[in-house]
């Protein structure tokens, strides 16, 4: 029988079908239990569905089109294979713009075509915390800038992180030559609750699948196992339009890159709406060229304008464009270090060089993920466990955000003059906006060729969260500097009825 | 005929021979003139003199040994060839250690076995400003902590550096197929005074030969007057003990490398005494393993903690143990960037992150080199021209130069916990020194893997300059840190008669 079914759901929401009915064997491994979905354009999916507990299977659909939508079951269980159903798939309410895609090679944008800039933190184990701090962790998420959280299907062991979580996600045994998995219910229930909870603030859910900080084996089940959790994990939670998947934290440290390619083409043909696809490693970088690679997410302990380590260098070679060509991808460094103090060299970040990772990052055209580790008696460190928010960053990449916000879309790395830019960030739009970021350099002045036309230019004080109009300009100009740390320089090209304001002379020291 | 020849020369004094006659034909270029030292021990040098205007020719040499020596003068000017003469090398004076040698494969020592840790500055056009401005120059060496001077033969032509010197070190003109070549006699007695004034301060004297900021043409003579410049300036001042050969600043940008052998050949055939030689880079690193390169000389603008740019990327590269591996050489970084504030990215540098490098360098083994450029009207910036120091950072150079010549000498880069110290710079001496530099970070505690014994933990303010001790630890111990960035641990094993000292309980937090 088919209970609690919706008459209506929005595009890119979840459509959920609700069935009953006694499985043979094990029900989350061995039934059959799936619905192919129509709309009335044709469009046709098959989605798998999952055992819920107490008798009950599940089938979660996300509907990419309004309009009418019919489904079937199919399943090995008599009563329910065949049984049928339709609903109306109505427009997106406020803030659903659904999934978020690669647009433009380099960059992010939803389905409907709105950029998404990932602004990123890590909350590795909060899933795995007491309710009360989970809540304190929604509540620092509503008011922070992060629009994207890296967080651990499986439980966390490791330094600040030794405790027995409330409840474990699956276990199995080896029985009869075969593994029996059974996944708690009760957990996966929790989990998609706070992957929901992201979703209705707007926050992308970017799901480690695996991680080697581990001591219960789930970084080292047998492959049938590993992936009958993914195909549970994806039924559950891929009608989800916030889901990403990364397949692990630090996949080197679990098994080598070859190991994992099997589990990118599983997640692929399972997956039925091609979530965004990412790995994260330790030491040695993922070919990330691979087809099932949606983007780059690199882990990156140092500074982004680096010379190479190579004797043949060039100087200032700026990694993120070097990425980018790479691997023809959008590149997130989802691990630079962790603003906080704890006794680690990845978590010790003073706030100034967060900041200014964001900074280097965004400017050379890519994205980053924050992370916070300041020591504490509790051992609640944001970066696992969630809580309070307590750095001096935050505030900072908020600023940064609403920057790159206002800024024209699909910002690439641009030099206004390749020759001498050397030492400093930027992207832009050519002829129309440049934001070039200085990074800890302090200069007094700075000589621009600007190209042909009007350009307003702005003074942005990163550290201080201000911006300080400079004047219009045009031509060769210089531009007189505040001579501290962490400035960056947002150039725009005037609208022709702008032209009312005044020039100012050029700035000449 | 002989005049004005001193009796007594200390060891690795000069001693000089001054001699009257007439030269056919260009007396710079055209006359041999030179004479054999020989040592009662048996040592012998052949000496190459020079021309010193109004027909005055001199030959200087630089004992080695203390005791008699003699000398006989060989030229094609009929008076002088042959003429004879001796003296007595007595002991060095206090504060004469002879000149500077690569020891211990990585370092440098005096000739007498003092360890010499080169804390270097840059000065590049110095001795071509006017009097007063040399004498503040001076003034400042003197009470600052460099002991070593980066300093151009050429006069600069370059942002800031655009006045005509008061004078030019040499002329030449193609004359009947072959170059006439003229030095300016005035000038080299001008140049060699601050070379002696520099080692009577001990500071050592890193003569830069060629560099390409040049609009006099004197980056692009023939070779052949290259040839009979350098011959002539090797004369005058390589029996100055305080001498290094930095064979060009940023030599590819005057020739490929290929062609700067035949100099170093030069140089290693008319130099008696072996001073240190080095070349410096702007893109392309020099082959520094060369056998005429004593030190690699390097110029690299950023972090020295850096990660490769490759994909195959090592944690935590740490690039001087890694030239040093690769060159088996002493690696000094001779450019980091400069203290200051200009427009231009290597010149403008917050105190912190110039006093950063040098601590960076230095606890990873290298050496690094101090420039300033802080933006003044009058254009007198001390990286070129001398004058006031205005940083924060020579200070806090004094600092780290205090702490190095107190330690043992030969530091080599070591880690307590080589899984764990991928974040710290460290040198050491195993069982007996450590000293951990955290650069940014700021962890409020360490765990130290202590070798066997007890040892004196003392924490380093880099930036306050000051020491505080820890107390006394043994084994595997948890150190609190102040949580801030800039911080080192000195740590050194207790002689047995320091055991009095009362061990302290292990910090743990």
């Amino acid at each position: 029988m088919i209970s609690m079914t919706q008459n209506n759901v929005e595009k890119w929401g979840t459509y959920e079908i609700t069935l009953k009915g006694k499985a043979e064997g094990n029900p989350f491994t061995d039934v059959e239990i799936k619905a192919v979905f129509t709309s009335e354009a044709g469009d046709s999916f098959e989605v798998e569905g999952f055992y819920d507990g107490e008798d009950t299977f599940k089938i979660r659909f996300m509907p990419n089109r309004t309009g009418l939508w019919k489904y079937e079951v199919r399943s090995d269980i008599k009563d329910l294979d065949g049984m049928k159903g339709e609903f109306l798939c109505v427009d997106p309410s406020e803030g659903n713009h659904g999934p978020v895609r690669v647009c433009n090679t380099y960059h992010f944008c939803y389905e409907d075509g709105t950029p998404y800039h990932p602004f990123g933190t890590t909350l590795y184990a909060w899933v795995h915390q007491r309710e009360e701090l989970i809540q304190q962790t929604l509540e620092s998420l509503r008011n922070s800038p992060f629009n994207k959280v890296r967080m651990c299907v499986f439980p966390k062991y490791y330094a600040y992180n030794r405790e027995e979580p409330p409840m474990l996600p699956m276990s199995w045994r080896e029985e009869d030559g075969r593994y029996q998995v059974e996944f708690n219910v009760k957990f996966f229930q929790h989990f998609e609750r706070l992957v929901k909870e992201l979703m209705d603030m707007g926050i992308e859910a970017d799901v480690i699948l695996f991680h080697p900080y581990d001591k219960w084996g789930f970084c080292s089940m047998p492959e049938e196992v590993d992936k009958a959790y993914l195909r549970y994990l994806i039924a559950r939670i891929s009608s989800y339009r916030n889901v990403w998947w990364s397949m692990a934290n630090e996949y080197d440290l679990i098994k080598p890159q070859k190991d994992w390619d099997g589990y990118f083409h599983f997640i692929v043909e399972k997956d039925p709406y091609n979530h965004l696809r990412s790995v994260h490693q330790c030491f040695k970088f993922y070919d990330h060229t691979k087809p099932w690679i949606t983007h780059a997410s690199i882990q990156w302990q140092g500074s982004l304008r680096s010379w190479s380590g190579e004797p043949e260098i060039d100087i200032g070679i700026n990694l993120i464009p070097k990425w980018r060509e790479m691997y023809k991808k959008p590149v997130i460094i989802d691990e630079c270090g962790y603003e906080g103090n704890i006794e680690y060299g990845w978590g010790n970040l003073p706030p100034q060089e967060m900041m200014n990772r964001f900074w280097e990052g965004v400017t050379s055209g890519g994205y980053v993920t924050h992370g916070e580790t300041y020591y504490s008696e509790d051992e609640v460190l944001w970066w696992s466990k969630g809580g309070r928010l307590k750095g001096e960053s935050p505030k900072r990449i908020a600023f940064l955000r609403t920057i790159i916000e206002e800024a024209p879309p699909f910002l690439k790395p641009i030099k206004l003059d390749p020759m001498m830019d050397w030492d400093v960030h930027c992207i832009g739009k050519e002829g129309e906006y440049y934001l070039i970021y200085f990074d800890i350099n302090r200069p007094v002045k700075r000589t621009l060729k600007l190209p042909e036309g009007k350009y307003r230019v702005d003074l942005v004080d990163c550290w201080e969260t201000e911006i300080h109009s400079l004047g219009i300009f045009q031509g060769q100009v210089v531009i007189r500097l505040p001579g501290k740390s962490y400035v960056a320089l947002r150039i725009q090209k005037m609208e022709n009825n702008d032209d009312w304001i005044i020039l100012r002379e050029d700035a000449k020291l």
